[in-house]
């Protein structure tokens, strides 16, 4: 087998941060098993987060009403887009896997990260109407969210305060990651950190690099394939699969991705 | 009654979009009910996404391993946070309701929107661990999320593609609107304006102006208090509140607020 390529998008403001010892540990444990690694470490490059016309480089098409979905996807068929947009999309075609290495800001990812999702995962380049979700662009790719809580576990159960985690993550895990194609792995969280000793904190690194071990063989989660949906009637859910579905308790759409408990090595983590 | 004051956080690129009309709808409505109406129009603003050091005037505590939450709450507490963000705690300070007015970008607001919460929202101005949701700073206020989709509305039905529009919102309705107190309004959906004709553009328009007669007296959604969780079983759903919900079909946590269909205006628009 061709030596895989892990891209890691990489988004805390500080070397000396547990994010940053996460993400270290990927790179080292990666490259160990022959991969190779890239890195774009946001802070540090100052990523652009904001969608601007800046970021296509010729003539705007329609200025008076500037929607940057359409503008960008132009661009991009005509060699038009910001470098830093072109350099991303350089990585991204090389990936096989691709890890979101964060701290987790207010239930999602910090902006710098949702503007590289705003501004890498392009019209055309990233997605079209026709190709996506389970004939997304990216199906031959693997995706993963490897992320840092402020909050502790119990309060991100589906009993806790937070709702369950598996909700918080739909829109990013569905909306945008499966969206694209990408087999999405199980997220890899790291709970409340800053609450924990040196030690457990180092526990919770060798879990990771215990994982990382057999990350490109695991398993992605479920997702509904795009052909149970009737095109005809708005992408809802074809009668005859309902009617299937209806019994059993799990649901699909959501419920499908929701009751499905987190794989082992997550609630390992969770119990460090 | 006093007037009443609101502020719009408005993300879009240009004038000449239907979120520049849609906000320009509320700020006229608005000024004619006798409100004080305040617009931050991030984009105009070029207002900085992400969170970094730059935020705090002073020295930075711990350089080593610098925590975003925590620099600028000690950089709130001793009037050091970037004059920016002080600008925008003014604003909230004086607002009794907040619209957040932008387009869907990736199942979530923009980056320059998310960078506004990341970055305005900051521990102990908006939120602390003994203050927040039903306990949170901002109960007094009230707010709400109004944005345009690209997709039809029966995608985001619980049956569509995409999934229940209302799970792809609660991160945001719950882990940040509600998190910090907010009563939080029906989210006011303009369901792929692009699709349509300026004739049914303009009726979304009115039935928008037709909710601002009345928006300052709605009731907000429902969300579980505080109380019904245990602190000392880290914020889990206490088991006597559990056996009571078991009887009904009604879920609490999400399912609380999952369960409760959207509003007849929000279904009334999506049917225009």
């Amino acid at each position: 087998m061709a030596a895989q390529t892990v891209l890691i998008v990489y988004a805390h403001q500080s070397a000396g941060s547990f994010n940053a010892a996460v993400k270290d540990a990927a790179v080292d444990a990666l490259k160990k098993q022959g991969c190779n690694v890239l890195v774009s470490d946001l802070y540090e490059m100052k990523f652009k987060a904001t969608a601007t016309k800046e970021d296509i480089t010729g003539a705007v098409k329609n200025p008076e009403h500037f929607c940057y979905g359409n503008e960008t996807m132009l661009a991009w068929q005509e060699g038009q887009l910001a470098s830093d947009i072109v350099d991303e999309h350089k990585k991204l075609n090389e990936a096989d896997l691709v890890i979101f290495q964060f701290p987790m800001y207010w239930f999602s990812v910090p902006a710098i990260m949702k503007g590289w999702m705003d501004r890498v995962l392009t019209l055309g380049f990233a997605y079209t109407l026709e190709k996506r979700y389970s004939e997304g662009i990216f199906r031959d790719k693997k995706v993963m969210l490897s992320f840092t809580t402020g909050s502790h576990e119990t309060m991100f159960r589906s009993n806790g305060i937070n709702g369950d985690m598996n909700v918080t993550l739909w829109p990013i895990q569905n909306g945008v990651l499966n969206y694209c194609g990408f087999q999405v792995l199980a997220p890899q969280i790291f709970w409340a950190p800053t609450h924990l000793s040196p030690e457990a904190r180092e526990g919770l690194l060798e879990g990771w690099r215990t994982r990382l071990q057999g990350l490109l063989n695991e398993a992605p989660l479920t997702f509904p394939p795009v052909d149970i949906f009737d095109e005809g009637k708005g992408f809802q859910l074809k009668p005859e699969v309902r009617e299937k579905q209806a019994e059993s308790h799990f649901g699909l759409t959501v419920g499908h991705h929701l009751e499905k408990p987190l794989p082992p090595h997550n609630q390992m983590k969770a119990g460090v």
